[in-house]
Parts: C-alpha cells; sequence; structure tokens
C-alpha cells in the first residue's frame, strides 16, 4: 500500500465511522416507544430528498403550545404564579394598590380567593402585574422571577419544569431543517423572556396572548408600553388566526396537549402532502400530574375522542417518556 | 519550483483573486454618491468580527417601509389600484353589491368620487375588496392581479416598480447575514402575495397593517376568514409596536420614506451601539415622482426637518440612483 493510498483508506475509514455515528446517535434519548418511532418516520420522511413526502426547509415549519406542552402547567399555569408573585411584591411597595378583594387574596398568595374572583378578577390581576408599565420593565420583573422563583411542590425552578423529551425534540427538528415556533394562549412578551434560553427559540418564533401596546417617547426615550386591553387571545381557532398572522404558512407539525390546540392541530394536519398533528396525554401522576378530561387547566376532551381517527400521535407520558423534567437529576 | 510548491502558489494566488473579486464587486451599483458611502460604512462596520460596532448576525435585524421606500407609491397607493379593481369586478358581476356612492365611484374608476367618500369611503372600498372572504380566495385575487395589471401611467406592471437600488440593498445586507424585514402601513396579506417573490422576503418577515380574521371549518375545510374589521394599523408609532410584536428585538437599521415611518426610524436609532436610519427622498419629478412636504401620499415633513439632526441618512434619489425600476430596460 502506498502513502498515498494508505492516506485515502483513512480518510474513507473515518468517513464510514461518522456516518455510522450519526445513525447510531439516538435524536430522542429520553423517548421510547410508538410515538417516538411515529415522530422519526415523520421527520425522515419529509427530509428525504427525493422521497414522495419530501418537503423543502423552507416550508419545514413546526409549532408548538407552551404550558403542559413544553413545560409542566400544575397546579396552575406558571404565568399565573408570577403574576400573584408580582401583585404580592406591588402590594407590598404600596398597599394601596391592592383595590379589590381579589387582588389582596392575590398579594396573600390565596388560590381559593383568586379563583372565587373568576375572570374579571383574573383579567384585575393581569392588569396590575402585565400591565401600565414599559415592555423593559416588564421583561426585568420576568427575567428576576424566573431566576429566582421555585414551584410549590417540586422545588424546581420553573425552567427547570421544561420536559427534558421535549426539549429533545426541537433540538432534533431543528437539526432537521425545521423551524420550531411556539404558539401559546401564555403571553408573548412573558415567554420571549426565557423562550431563547431554554428553549433555543429566538422572540421572532414566539407567538402568543397579548395585551395592546404603544409607542411612547418618555423622557427622551423612545419606549414600548404594555396597555391592560386584551390585543390577542391566542388561544382554541385564535392559533391557526396567529399562525397566519405572524407566519403565513402552515405549518406540517403541529404539538399540544389540550382542547385549546385542536384548532391548530386541525389546521396544520388538513394541508396537502405530509402532516403531523401530536398531542401530549398527561398520564403520569407520580413522575408529575395526571389530568385530561376534568380541572381548569389542560383540559382534553376532544382532542383525546378523535385523536385516533385523525391519525394524530397520542403520547402518553408515563410510558414514553423516560425522563420528565429538564432540572431533575439524570 | 516542485510540482508541489507550484501547486500551493496556484492555490494561494486564486485565493489572492478570490478575495480580491469580492472586494470589487460593487454591491449596489445602481447608487452612487455619500448615501451609498454612508450604507457600506455601516454594513461593513457592523460586519467585522473583533471591530468595536460590531453586531452578531442573529441581531442584524434591517426593517424597510414598502410603499414609497421598496416599490413607488404615486398617483395612490397601489394597493387603492387593486381595490378599485376588485371593486370593479365585483360591480359587474353582481352591480347590487355597489351599494352606495362611493363603491359606485370606485367599480367606475372615479378617483375624484373616490376621494369625496374620505375616510369613511375608502373602509367600505376596503371591506368589498378585503374582507368576507376566505384568506385564499383573497391571495388567488392579488396574485391574479398582480401578473396582469399595468401602472397607469408608467405602463409598467405593478411587481415592476420596485426599485432597483433597493433590491440591491435587501440583497446586500442579505449577504451580510442580516434579516430583512418589511413593516409597512400596506396590507400583510396582500403584500406576502409576492413579498417573496419580488424582494426575496417570505411572509414571516412581512409585517403590514391587517384586518381581524377568524378560523372556521367551510364544508370540512380549515379555513382563515379575513373580517371587515380593522385589527392593526402598522403606521407611525404603530411600526415600533409591531416590530415588537412580530420580531421582539430592535432592529439596527430601519428605512422608509414618510413621516409615517418617523417613529420606526427614531426607535430603530435609539437602540445602543451602531444603528442606521435611512429616509428616501423622492426628488425625482423626471424617472419617477417629486414630492416631499404636500400631498395625499407619502408626506415628508418632520423627517425632512430632523433628519440631519439625528443623523440620519436622506437618500436622493435624482442624484443618487442610477437606475428606478426593476422593470425597467437597463
Amino acid at each position: 500500500m502506498t502513502l498515498l493510498s494508505s492516506f485515502k483508506t483513512t480518510c474513507l475509514s473515518l468517513a464510514l465511522i461518522g456516518v455510522a455515528g450519526v445513525g447510531l446517535a439516538d435524536p430522542l434519548p429520553s423517548w421510547q416507544g410508538a410515538s417516538k418511532d411515529r415522530i422519526i418516520e415523520f421527520v425522515e420522511a419529509v427530509s428525504d430528498v427525493g422521497g414522495a413526502d419530501y418537503v423543502t426547509p423552507a416550508d419545514r415549519i413546526a409549532v408548538f403550545d407552551n404550558d403542559g406542552t413544553l413545560w409542566a402547567e400544575q397546579p396552575v399555569y406558571f404565568q399565573l404564579f408570577f403574576a400573584l408573585d408580582r401583585v404580592a411584591k406591588i402590594g407590598k411597595e404600596d398597599p394601596s394598590k391592592l383595590t379589590s378583594d381579589v387582588l389582596k387574596a392575590a398579594a396573600a398568595g390565596d388560590m381559593d380567593g383568586v379563583l372565587a374572583g373568576g375572570k374579571e378578577g383574573l383579567l384585575e390581576i393581569l392588569a396590575l402585574s402585565h400591565a401600565n408599565q414599559s415592555l423593559n420593565e416588564f421583561s426585568a420583573d420576568v427575567a428576576a422571577w424566573v431566576s429566582g422563583a421555585k414551584h410549590p411542590t417540586t422545588g424546581l425552578g420553573y425552567d427547570e419544569m421544561t420536559y427534558q423529551p421535549m426539549v429533545e425534540l426541537l433540538r432534533y427538528l431543528r437539526d432537521e431543517e425545521f423551524k420550531t415556533y411556539i404558539v401559546s394562549g401564555g403571553g408573548i412578551d412573558f415567554m420571549r423572556v426565557f423562550a431563547e434560553d431554554v428553549y433555543s427559540i429566538p422572540p421572532e418564533q414566539t407567538i402568543g396572548s397579548s395585551l395592546t401596546s404603544s409607542y411612547e417617547v418618555v423622557n427622551g426615550v423612545p419606549t414600548i408600553i404594555k396597555n391592560d386591553a386584551l390585543f390577542f387571545n391566542d388561544d382554541k381557532g385564535g392559533k391557526p388566526v396567529a399562525i397566519n398572522h405572524h407566519i403565513g404558512k402552515r405549518p406540517i407539525m403541529a404539538v399540544g396537549n389540550s382542547d385549546g390546540d385542536f384548532e391548530m392541530l386541525e389546521y396544520t394536519t388538513a394541508g396537502e402532502g405530509a402532516r403531523l398533528g401530536v398531542y401530549i396525554h398527561h398520564t403520569d401522576a407520580e413522575r408529575e400530574w395526571a389530568y385530561d378530561r376534568e380541572g381548569h387547566i389542560g383540559v382534553l376532551n376532544r382532542g383525546l375522542d378523535e385523536a385516533e381517527d385523525r391519525g394524530w400521535v397520542l403520547v402518553d407520558i408515563k410510558n414514553e417518556w423516560t425522563r420528565i423534567f429538564t432540572g431533575e437529576a439524570e
């Protein structure tokens, strides 16, 4: 063997090892079972140049609900915990701002009192905690809260309660040239503070509900002000509307966990060509929470009834996720 | 010289030619003068790794107004020509839909009659031509119109009346790893039909004014319906608000041509680090139109008064653009 042919052989060997290495690496190590297989089949089919289901990278758009899909949502949406903490802090600095029973209940962390206030009460809490301030102030508040607050039952930071299997799925999709978006009922400005850090999803791919905002020059400084009127409710039929408004294309994959995501999955999977709808089903009372048809948060009725007929993947957390939270020790 | 050293020398020569070639190619061949120099200086400064003004590619966001900035806007916004053509077509198919004087004037192409209807009249025209139909139907109408309609004075197709120097600027910025966005008072669904073809700007980077829309399953088909209420007016202070809503980051470069773009330039250039605000000043009555302080379209007063003090580039079309429309022969 000459030096040159030896060199060539070495290069070839390295290349083969490289290819085999890629083939062997499991893109979804915290997943097992049929849902994992179906997701991988779909991703491989749309990425297979020349295959019948090939989709050009520019159209490989995947949309994800956040609460209950990318991170946990029990016992209440985490953004409500932020709002209560914020109201408590405001009340401590200036008790006169707690102008109603529901705001006093919120400041005291009295969840029954908060829920007794109904939707009106929640809007009052939202207004005091989220509005009538600059976007910069609000974002700084959220950042401080995310970095310090702990969940009442797990003791984990909220940003540690993102689902490890979903973080893997996001990364896998991006590796296969998908563009990953959040499309959540949660607040757009709230999520953007941490979505890039915890999910590697940049602000322009984070879509959510919002208050109206306005532009003002405050003491010479151009400023975005958050007002206290609802601008857009990114839930149910609002999700396809928001997808069109922000993205302008129909996704090829949608992942959610509640009936609030039904229309997003329906719209996504009604397009031509290969499409994938995925429901995360919360079946694991031991490692996180088990819930579906009943309760205040993440109700899944229609989705559970129709997922099979519609060909959507129903992920059984208890049996198909080998790990739950990113913040837990492996 | 051995074979090997000869080979190395050849490689080196090719590399040097390559570098020199890049340096010599003019990224903005239809530009000349001080504005061109300032734009190139800015782009080179923010792209210079290790330089004082370096900006990471993820933050190289440039926003562009559309009407009067990327394409012409005289004698009226091109979208109004679309609306009038659409009303005429609807009236031909079913005259009973022309329920008011202003709609009858629109169908007859009677611009004085249209303008006599004021803002209310324009909203009537907008509702009949843009709303109460599916997004798919609307997009098909716009596509058919763009491919066939001709401008009343130039005889060019509307998509041929994009500005060649601006198309070059968009391309140059993208070559330097900028992300280019449209932020226009024009309709978001209207522009998205042609923005990718004519500007290489994809739907998710095309931001504009919009009507409300809703999600409905029509005869089993998931459908986005355009309604006749205004959702968002992407003009003046609305532009920074829309930038935050869709992008979630402050751009480093903004380009407009009227006082409707003032707040967008102000917001953009108020950020830290290197920033560039650019006003396109319509000074060429011969090759296109000359206008600024007066009229109904593209009024530029405050911008003209303050551009210099604020350090914004004021592009003099007559003297600084060697070519105007993309659709004209070179």
